[in-house]
């Protein structure tokens, strides 16, 4: 890798530049200069290997989904996840970027900087280390909702929907919170809206898309009796699903600290804050979990965890670390109601999608006002209610139309005989899991045979899967 | 996430800082202070990555212990994992991190900062970047444990144990080897104990409590036969075991080289030993295991990983690498012959955390004396060898009756029927892979079948699980 | 870990280095020294995080090849990556880095430096840094090969190929390409030959060794029917497959852009390159296997994407985003195409690795001169391909008389028996799976039953393992 050239290189380029200055006679600024490169070099350094953290949330993504879901349904689910991240970076570089983060003077969203259009061979990288980052956020918001849709939905359906997410709804939303800088100030940026690293802005959106999609699908076969009773389609690896949190634990690491994109000493606390929350979440939804059921039960304390995590991310950088705990906590106490509340109603999301990221980032954000470590007013309060429902306005249609469309157009969910076989056989051609025998309710069923087994079992436990 | 503006104002401040200097006169201090100020961005970033790779850790430990256990306890595996680390990080916040770190002048341990109650919002945040750091390591010691106590401790007592070790019985040892600068003196500390990273800090303090913890907890139901014989009891799945290793292997290029806390060359070394002292444990436990065995064992191989990695924790900033290698090698030969020795005298350890943490966490410390870089003394091999007792005398007796005292209150062991059919249902109401077949030794065997599987299974391969 | 006290001591020495500047009057040479020196310690930082990405990619492949193929033969891949890596790294120590980077003068290979024999305890750590970044390289290059080889060689074979890779073949190359500072001009270097990261260096020289490989040993049993047919051999679990792509995708951007090995502004691009290379790659692939199998294929898309990874690592720093998607389309395209040939001519190659890593290392490197962002010319072009044919003149026959040598002295191929017994109880006297019942073309059939129950099962797609 010419790795000892390069760094020579580069020493020679810093001693250049700062050679000038000491060659002949010392010039303070150039000091100046000397030093605020080696503080920009650390910042891309955080900057890139926060990227790399959160990349590899797709990862943490794709195993809580899948572990979380059956097994005849795994190849779909490691498909979507690739696809999601591979289609969205591809949009985001093509469309997304430019409509986010774009010069447009409009304060709705941007107009250049499509396929770097901005960048020269000798420009100021800064744009690709900012993008690189930003890249991997926008694929988060669209891996979201692939959990809510999670069994039932046609790949090509899910792949439209994918770009679009991408290239569109969240990089618009994200201009109004984010982009001020750039489009001549965001209009909720401007009211000074509090969403450090997007627990609106990245999760509600992708919770509420996951929403509207889990509706306009309805849910999986089998799911809620004739009888109104709910049937719990267990999930077939809690080993994976507890890698996946995991990962998307450390990954949030990379989430909250590094959207600082400065390597800077406020990222301690960041740190702590994101930290703090998702063990509270944890520990709540487990209390929570074993007084409602009468025992703790697993997929609910995973899901604490991620509830922590989304609710602590809008707030991460202005609340104290017993805040965190405390916003953490609430976190842990709301999915587990969510989560029951929406099998209540009816609406079918196998993951938990939607009391994570969209509940949870709109709780998030309003704490975020709430425990404001530099002080709370009425209008403060107002202005992250605003951005919560202008979230859930903005993103709520649009998706349900989206999903709509993609159904009138392409279809957007398989048929009952492939949803019984799975869709791994019916999409992909192939299974997870050859070697290995399914048990009855896996995927090599007789079609039918599963949902009398399903609306027979007299399974205790209401919610596995959540 | 409001990046370009967060830079922005970062390099404003940087400018800010600098520019008093440069505005009117450059007087030499403020370079000198801008210079500091970007060095110690440059140790918040490493302390705080380090702290992402010792966080995975957790992950890496999950997989470990559940691959070397058997599918019906993945759940409760699973279950403890992240809780450890939840209430762990909460307990560490509340008391351990006052306890190891605290200012107390006594040299016994801490006696302020709990919750964080000496930061301020305006204060420094570098006791938040170290808290995260150290907060990891906590964790990491209760993990060890749960280990040896896999698929026969009840939760609840698990629960409880978890909690004292972050809170208590690992800071205050902690205190003694480390806590010097905070608390006057740490008595260990002042003896010159070398101990860099926590081979005995937080490796045998773990590995101890975890033989205390299997002892008064009894082997599993069919482990030792009436006969005197050993039954190995197989993990379930070696891929994820091998994963684990590979994760924690990763996290100890935090675990070690983090111990800096500061960015600077000495990384490089110790993570060169790290590295090393690995490879060699791996290459001996799997030479030891076909020479014993007749054949190269994954298991063994695995856990030499670990030995070696744990053996050159306490000296990897102080030995060379040849050393490292030497160390390593020894640690992967040891890991066997203790694992071995444990079965014989029916300590019933599933995953070889007494022999991979405990012992290997005493003979690195020994040889952290031995191979010192900068000389060998015989007060040198004194102080370590009073340090490895030290631990031992303070862990190994509060643990076995903190033990016993939960025995006694909640209990610490499942019931037979409950063992049996595994924890998973028993302790949390589902299973890790019910879409799976589990062969007759897995959950799902009628109560007593098992027992007499066990006993009548003639397998020639002695330590599987180890 | 004296956390405390170590930030101390180096500030402390920091102050002190730049404080004899300060004391008396500033001497501006003083201000560049302190510079350069935090400069040098975020070098550090970057290229031993970068060691650690890379370090994680043995994981990844790890799960990728037990991923692709059957659950038999798990536990034989697991030892073989681990071992691969562990007698690799004391290889490298002891030998491969001195070959590769030791001075000589000759420009063929380096004579020093072995055992690090040039490292003193006072001297320049910088060695160390290098070092741990290049022997993660050099046991990717040994590791690859294990793919191509599964399910049927001698682990005793392995483990000697293994070491010689290490010591001897890829460092030898790798002397020629980067080499050059050191040995006084590796004469490929010194051609001007582009290959930033490795994709001939490490990519080719492990696919060609692969090649050799998968000839010397023939097919696996089963693969080919006597009619012509070629039957597949479907991997055992596109979970952990789909999570060694995910966490060999995140070590890629350990490995290009830490092949800087200095934490500069250079490093964004070369992130950017790399995801979207990786991006087209996914979706070029699965787009072809849609095209021709009627159904997007999950074994072709994950090695889409690490045709683009592979493909992108020789010029990820010298062309510009637009081309690394256009390089990884083509990648994706010619992964597929790759992969048919090769089981057209009978090559049986597990998990693709010929194809991923020497057919795109070649193209990859190519492309690296004509995208070559500063202007191309013959000339350019002209070397890239001399580089790609010393590749491969150097590697496949060297690769290939070893293992002619191998299998003549220890033998390098299983019995049949063995091979469908699977490796894992043959080899290492154990399974990855006892808990799980494995159906019949798992590892537990009698034998022959498998060629039987292969040779007449109709499954339609063609390649599942590719």
């Amino acid at each position: 890798m010419k790795a000892l050239r390069a760094i020579g290189v580069t020493i020679l380029l810093l001693i250049g530049g700062i050679a000038c200055a000491w060659a002949e006679e010392p010039t303070p600024m150039s000091n100046k200069e000397a030093i605020e490169l080696v503080q920009t070099h650390a910042n891309y350094l955080w900057t890139l290997v926060a990227a790399c953290l959160v990349f590899f949330m797709q990862a943490g993504f794709a195993m809580v989904e899948t572990g979380f879901t059956r097994a005849k349904n795994a190849v779909n689910i490691m498909m979507k996840n690739l696809m999601d991240f591979s289609l969205g970076s591809i949009a985001f570089w093509a469309v997304g970027f430019g409509l986010m983060f774009g010069a447009s003077g409009t304060g709705w969203f941007g107009t250049s900087g499509f396929f770097f259009s901005d960048f020269a061979p000798d420009g100021d990288p800064w744009v690709l280390a900012f993008w690189m980052f930003q890249a991997v956020f926008a694929a988060t918001a669209a891996t979201i909702v692939s959990g809510a849709m999670a069994e039932r939905t046609k790949f090509v359906g899910y792949l439209i929907y994918s770009v679009i997410v991408s290239a569109l709804i969240y990089p618009v939303f994200g201009s109004w919170a984010w982009g001020g800088l750039f489009n001549g100030g965001g209009w909720l940026e401007e009211l000074g809206f509090i969403d450090f690293a997007g627990s609106t802005v990245v999760h509600s959106v992708g919770g509420w898309a996951a929403l509207a999609g889990a509706i306009v699908l309805g849910p999986r076969l089998g799911k809620y009796g004739k009888d109104g009773s709910v049937k719990p389609i267990m999930g077939h690896s809690m080993t994976l699903a507890a890698l996946g949190v995991f990962i998307l634990w450390l990954g949030w690491f990379g989430f909250n600290p590094g959207s600082t994109t400065t390597a800077d000493k406020s990222i301690a606390m960041i740190f702590v804050n994101t930290n703090l929350a998702a063990a509270a979440g944890a520990v709540a939804a487990m209390i929570t979990s074993w007084i409602k059921f009468g025992k703790p039960e697993v997929g609910m304390s995973l899901n604490g965890v991620l509830a922590g995590l989304v609710a602590i991310t809008a707030g991460c950088a202005n609340v104290m670390p017993g805040s965190a705990v405390f916003i953490g906590a609430v976190a842990g106490l709301l999915v587990v109601g969510s989560v029951l509340f929406f099998d209540r109603i009816k609406i079918d999301d196998p993951v938990g999608a939607v009391s994570v990221h969209g509940v949870n980032g709109a709780w998030g954000t309003l704490a975020a006002g709430l425990f404001n470590m530099n002080g709370v007013t009425l209008s403060i309060i107002g202005v992250q209610l605003l951005g919560i429902m202008a979230c859930f306005v903005w993103t709520f249609p649009l998706a349900f139309g989206l999903f709509k469309l993609i159904d009138r157009i392409v279809g957007l969910r398989v048929s009952p005989e492939e949803e019984l076989e799975g869709l791994d056989l019916a999409e992909h051609g192939g299974t997870a899991y050859p070697d290995f025998g399914l048990s009855t309710h896996g995927g090599m069923t007789p079609i039918g045979a599963e949902i009398l087994q399903r609306s027979t079992a007299g399974v205790t436990m209401p919610i596995k899967q959540a």
